[in-house]
């Protein structure tokens, strides 16, 4: 039976390359998608990368990952800082949660220090951009294996 | 013309009896919902019994509510703490409406102390677990025959 | 050997029936005892039930069921918000504890969401007047009786 | 190329003339549609008009009106107070983007006084009631003349 | 029917006169009684005279009066800035409360800041040592004369 | 009888037009107060335009409104974030206050999150420069003809 | 060589009588000037009695009253809760100062807990109307004897 | 003429060695009595000890010793956090106060960490179970001494 | 062309040299004038020394300082704590601005911890007493000549 | 094998019995090295008593203690409200740790109620000045013996 | 000219393998040195690896890091919650800097969540154990290629 | 004998004129020593000129200060706004101290605005670059003349 790796991202995230790309960069979510494919595939798991504005639909991804993932990676974007809806449902995992911002949030608004990803994540990654998925993904794969 | 009593079901509550059962038991959401159907219907009410995952699902149902129940009973799960959309759809109820948690929020995190749906509503009633949907349905139908 | 269940009343709840009847309803405490005598005594156990305005003699009267009660309800009107030494006594109970409140603190002053009953509690019932007492009563001999 | 204007209404706009009408008036939200529309389509431009009660939903239509609006205005009704989801929408947009609300959230509850959107946006317009809209309209229309 | 005016006076204003004389003066509470009872007499009314360490006393003496007097002065002692229990007993009285202090607590310690006595209270007076007592009871006697 | 409406201005708005242009524009408050004029008298009400730096003048012309103008459109500046008097003065009015700001405050120092003026207003215009005088003077005109 | 009482009012108190009749009664200023001039001229005394909406000219003439009152009694308004100038010039005075209040500041809105008068006095009436004018006279006159 | 030694303990104290006895030991507060009655005996000195759940009844004992003891150990369990009355009447003592604590309140509750005793004592000793009256006794002895 | 200094002084600072002689010395406004209009004459510049106790006339002066000033020294006394209005006149100025104050405000009153002025000046000097403003003068002519 | 007491003092104690002699006595920590050095030496054991302005070194003396010290008393003076680096070495020890101070902090100023050293700590002692240590010391030891 | 890359370890970290082994693994300090060398050396840059217990040798440190290296790597421990100096140094570098820590602070005490090395770090890696050394060694030899 | 005046340098300071020089300047420290020394040695006293990155080694110059030095000036640097043992060394110092910033912390973070230094200082100068050093000397020569 094979296994899965979840990768979960907010709402905005299906705008990267386009949005602010003097800060983000300009890869875009698909490009991001298919690099993490290509290295998920190489260790013989399975894929589910997937992106949602609305945080009920997150919670039922990440409900789902909870059924069936070996590993979560989650770029929660701005329900980072206001779901408590998706603080309850990681808090059903018992698998590696693995909490991924692009920029560094400590550097940012006050509003962003509020963060209920990652009270419920066993480890996080920050302010590397789009490099951060690829070591996300890297780690999560030792993780599996242990 | 009958009448009908509403019970809606926020966030992660689709997952009770799978989700951290030495806390919230065994019992899940369909067992909870067959007590209440037969508690409702012998006392000759209709009932409508919903959960959603998505805050802008639930505002919509307490709308329907507002137009159609004779009261309504709410476990907004997370959204209790978040959302003043579901506080503001409440406001629109003149019907009683009576606040249930399965849990006892008060000895929780402190961000479970933000509350938006208490004070839009008549009665609460907390940490009696499942036995809480039979007293606050038992309740609402006495209030309703006043 | 009889079971006993302690009811006990906090300050000004002696006043019940008299004081802003349009809020709180115009039954007294005496008929309110009156109808929780017959619910206990009819499920073969013992009731006491008290009123004081002292906070001292309000944690005499937990220690006091904290040896012999089967289960408490505590209505501890002003002292839920004040009195740490009523949390402490409640806090030695092991026994089933049962937080009342007539009104649903939750729509008062800022100086009423300060609660030290809650975090001691098992399980609470707010904002249904009078009723709250006989539904407190019935969980609570549920609960005596698993 | 025609150019469009938005107009997007947050969660319980749709209640609109039901919903407390001695605060909000008896005009509903297809009404004040209607009226917007008459002004649009007079300066030559397209109307996108829509209400939501969903988070994510107001996200998605804000990234289109980034795509192809010529302004935005935008009455996100209690998501104003709670979403850094929108926040972030709105600072997709280089176009101007106007704060709307019926009533004067100054005067109101003080979890009201948070506002993700005004920080996002270009200007706001508070407490003119249905007569807001007409006024929004007519700036906005003069702001993308310029 | 004669009519009575109520003095209450909370802890360790037993020790008037003996503690700390330098900043309250030499004058004792009993001297203060009976400088009161004469001005009471005088205006043909009785008067209820009394001091108590314990909050619940107080409470009970605050409810008496407000089943007999015709105006309530109160100097609550440090429970002024503790008891909510009092605070619930003073909002009982729909006549004449007067709060009243020795010295003036705007000059001294923080938590002598947070008053629960003043919101229940019609009118205070503080700071004037024990003339306030006289001061209090003369305007009492207006108001009860109204 | 001829009808006034007032609109004053507070601290530094003298210095429009040379202050920051970048930000506030090159317009200067002489030439608003034109443009304010031409409407007002072409709805055939009188004008009374004024600016000053200081609070308890801007105190003295709200009572004067108070006791002669149809309407009130304030931009208090600086005031608007420390000026209890002022907000006093604004609470005499029956008549409707108009809250007016060039720039967005909400986009600005935390301490221009304080507002005295805006509890005490009927509605509010924020950003829009000095166009805002001119949606105000045509709003104010619209709720005097009713 | 004679004495003078020095009576300072704050900004809005030129309008006592006209302002919110129903709270504050139908006295006006001048009326209460009256009655104080009575009872000072009686104890051989002269009176200075002013009003200003300016806090700059409050506390020039607080500076006044250092250099030739016997006493002071101060009803500030709204600077009393904003005005750290008028604080430091009470400070400059070492002959008795009464802070006076017409209403019961503690019962009203919380930036009126704010108080920079009160430390700097040496005693305060609140909550007596214009019957506190008289009582702050009344006590002024016997502090002025001693 | 014999000194005397002021031992006074707080609410819920008089369950010591039957309360959570893996915190707090089995030793009863009766066999803690006969410890420090030995000490100070030996000491010739005479030794009150009480107990009481009343915070009215510990502000007069707090009283009683300011009148007649020599040094007073104090520990005030519950109400440490609450009792302003209580400071107040420490304040009345000028021989020595020694604050005394079983446990560590430092690693307990935040509500635990508000301490209106230790501003009105000398010194203090937390944690170490009952060793700690046999400590402050032993410390008081000295004190007394000097 | 000649070049002018501003020296503006806040409210109560008339009063120098009789103001509690003991903590700010007997050195009277007069004699800081004459000593400051010495070295700014020695220098070659005319100086403008005002004092005022109304925070509109200092806004006042401080545009006209914007307008024809080399620099600007200003000790703003109590309103450095309160005024907004004279942080954004100080904001207009492209000219060093020093700010002064006579005694050490950190080691006083949390209310005077408040600062609007400082953010809008580039220095400050705090402590020397009179020696303050020859060292805010000396510092400001080198400025000047750079 | 010989058993080591530990003794750290903090930041300023070297200057013991010069500094402010009238509060903190005339004793030198040399002294106190001496008295405890007699006591240590009496019950059989070895004293390491160190002092050292600098938190770093202070760490590092508690992680030798954890390597080899039966117990640890530690006075770290301002680093008590300042460290968590010392917190956390201090976390490291399975040995009793006593707090102690000279002074009572309670009664100090606020940014001393913070404390990182006794949620780390076995127990503490304050207030008893010099005498602190022989009492720290006597209760080490019996707890060592234990 | 070879690169240089520097890893600094803060207070405690020298104890790693020894403290809490069940929470912070087995791996010693010395062991992840050694697989950090052997990664940087392949990469062909030079390696700085240190650590210090002292805040002001990891201040001068970071300076040298700032003069010398290609990439920083600093696990500040619990410095990162309370050194400004620390951020002050690292604000030095225009270099690249990656924050690391063993644990996922935002699961634990709320004074870990201050932090003062993230506003002034590239990016950080939370929670990964000793896998996080080799993800921020990886990492940031991509970052100096670049 | 001659006496010494001690200028103390926190951490960073050794970085200046390299340390972002558009800020700063490019003056360097050692050029600042040269001419302080060259003031001092003119009025005939020796000069201690010190920099440290360590708080330790700084609280050990302050005591060396205390014991030999007419009068101190320190920039803190960032201890300023972290360290108590510095404020509680400078309180040993009963000559005169004054604090010292290159430039105007007023104008920066938040965490700058907490002072440890301030209160413990006689008087302060900030924002004047270098000049600011040769300020304090020459004030620091005055003030021990006196």
């Amino acid at each position: 039976m094979s296994k899965t790796l979840y990768i979960l991202n907010g709402p905005n995230l299906n705008r990267l390359g386009t949005r602010q790309p003097e800060i983000y960069g300009t890869v875009t979510l698909d490009e991001i998608k298919g690099c993490c494919a290509e290295l998920v595939s190489a260790a013989g798991l399975d894929l589910v990368f997937r992106q949602s504005n609305a945080e009920g639909e997150l919670v039922s991804q990440v409900q789902q990952a909870a059924d069936s993932a070996s590993a979560l990676i989650i770029n929660a974007g701005a329900y980072t800082h206001t779901s408590i809806a998706l603080h309850d449902a990681l808090k059903l995992m018992s698998q590696p949660v693995i909490e991924l911002h692009l920029s560094n949030p400590a550097a940012r608004e006050v509003f962003r220090q509020t963060n209920y990803v990652a009270p419920a994540a066993t480890a996080s990654i920050c302010g590397f951009g789009a490099m951060g998925y690829e070591m996300a993904v890297t780690a999560a794969l030792k993780l599996v294996k242990i």
